[in-house]
C-alpha cells in the first residue's frame, strides 16, 4: 500500500473488503434469512441487535463532535434523527426496531436494558463508538461505508424472514424498509468524501482498514450469536435464555 | 458539601456561582459595553469569540455521543440546529456571528481559520469540548447551566454596543436576539436535569464544580483579551493585530 490510487482505485478496494468481509456472508445470516432458526434464536438475533441499533446515534454524535467543518456537520446530523427520531411525525430506527422486538414478544423494558445481551454484542458495539471517538475524522467516515452493502442484506432480510417465519409479520419489518431508502444516500455520501479526503498512501491503507474494523464489528456479533444459540449453543452467564 | 441538599438549595448554590463568577462581572465585558474600547479591540472580541461559538456544536454532538438516553438526545440536538443551522431557513448562531465580524470589517475566511486567534481562547474553548467528552453526564449538562446568566449580558450587549459604537449597526446583533430566545428554555431544561440527577453529596458537589469550570473558561477568554488588546496590550505572535 506504498503507492497512492486514484478515486476509483481505492472505490474499488473499498467494495473488495464489503464483498469479501461484509456480514452478509456470515452463517448466521444465512439461517437467519432461509428460515433456519427458531423464534427464540431470531429472539436472541433482535435484542442483540438492539445494542448495535442504539449506539448508532452516539457513533454519529462522536463523530461529530470531532468534525470543525460546520457543513460536514449540518450534512450528518439527519443520521442522528434518522436513528433517534424527531418530533412526532418521525418514530426513528430505534423505535422501529423496538416495534420489532415488540413483535416477537420481547419485554421491551428488558431489552432497552440490554442485561440480556451477549457481552460480546456490547464489546463490538462500543468498540465501534471508541474507534469513531478517537481515530481521524476520514477513518471515522470510512467506518460508515458498510452501509454500501447494506441494501442487498435488508432486501434478502425483509423477503426471507417474512417467507420463512409465521411469527414475522409485515408491520415489524418497517425498520429494514426504511433503510432501504435511507442507507443508498447516506453511504454515498460518505464514498464521495473518503474518497475526496484519502489522497495519500497511508490514509487511504488507514480508511480501508477502518472498513475492515467496521466489517469485523459486524461479524463479531454473529460469531456470538451463532456460539451462544446455535452451535454449540453455549450461553454465557446473564444472557437472554429463550422461553 | 458532605450534607445533601434538596433541589431547590442546588439551584441556590449554582446561581450563587453565576452571581460571584459570570463573565458579566469581567472588567472586560464592562469596557466592551461601555463603549469603551475602540473599534480593533471589539474586532479581536468578535474574532475570538468566534472560536467559542464555533465550538459549541461540537461540544452538544460530544455531550450526546456520551448519552445512552434517546429522549435526552431527542431533547438536546436542537442545540446542535441552533448554532450549525438547518436547511435554508434556518442560518444558525455561527452564521449569525459571522455576519457580526463582516460587519465589524474582518476576513471571513481569516476569522473561519481561527489563525489570528488567542492560544489562550483555544485552550479554554478545547478544555470546555474535553471537559463534556470525559466528565459525567450530569457534570456536562451542569458545565451549560452559564445559559442561566446570559440574557442579562446579552441585553446589555445589544443596548450598550448600539448605543456606544458607531461601527455596530442593529443587523450584525441579530445573534445576541436569537439567543435571548433560544436561552432561557435551554438553561431551564438543563436545570432541571441538573436539579433531578444530582442526588448525592458528591454528584451535588461535581455539578457546582462544573458550573465554576465553565465560568472559568468563559473568564479566561476575557483575560485574555484585556491582557493582549487592553492592558498591557502585549499581543503574543501570531495573533490579531488591529489595522
Amino acid at each position: 500500500m506504498t503507492k497512492i490510487m486514484s478515486p476509483e482505485e481505492l472505490e474499488d478496494e473499498l467494495r473488495a473488503i464489503g464483498a469479501a468481509r461484509y456480514h452478509d456472508k456470515h452463517p448466521f445470516h444465512t439461517l437467519l434469512h432461509g428460515g433456519k432458526l427458531n423464534k427464540g434464536q431470531v429472539q436472541a438475533w433482535a435484542l442483540n441487535r438492539y445494542c448495535y441499533q442504539s449506539a448508532v446515534p452516539r457513533k454519529d454524535a462522536a463523530l461529530m463532535s470531532r468534525c470543525y467543518d460546520r457543513q460536514l456537520r449540518r450534512d450528518w446530523i439527519h443520521r442522528i434523527h434518522d436513528h433517534d427520531g424527531e418530533g412526532k411525525e418521525e418514530e426513528g430506527g430505534i423505535e422501529r426496531w423496538l416495534v420489532l422486538t415488540d413483535g416477537l414478544g420481547l419485554d421491551r423494558d428488558y431489552v432497552m436494558s440490554m442485561k440480556g445481551a451477549l457481552p460480546a454484542t456490547r464489546f463490538a458495539v462500543e468498540a465501534y463508538v471508541r474507534f469513531v471517538q478517537e481515530k481521524s475524522l476520514v477513518e471515522a467516515v470510512a467506518s460508515s461505508l458498510t452501509e454500501l452493502f447494506a441494501p442487498k442484506i435488508h432486501k434478502e432480510r425483509i423477503s426471507g424472514m417474512l417467507e420463512n417465519y409465521d411469527f414475522i409479520s409485515d408491520d415489524v419489518m418497517q425498520y429494514f424498509r426504511r433503510r432501504l431508502a435511507q442507507a443508498p444516500d447516506d453511504a454515498a455520501f460518505a464514498l464521495d468524501y473518503v474518497k475526496r479526503n484519502a489522497r495519500t498512501p497511508e490514509t487511504q491503507a488507514a480508511v480501508l482498514d477502518a472498513l475492515r474494523f467496521k466489517c469485523n464489528v459486524l461479524w463479531a456479533q454473529l460469531d456470538a450469536l451463532y456460539h451462544a444459540y446455535y452451535d454449540p449453543g453455549l450461553t454465557p452467564p446473564d444472557a437472554f435464555v429463550p422461553a
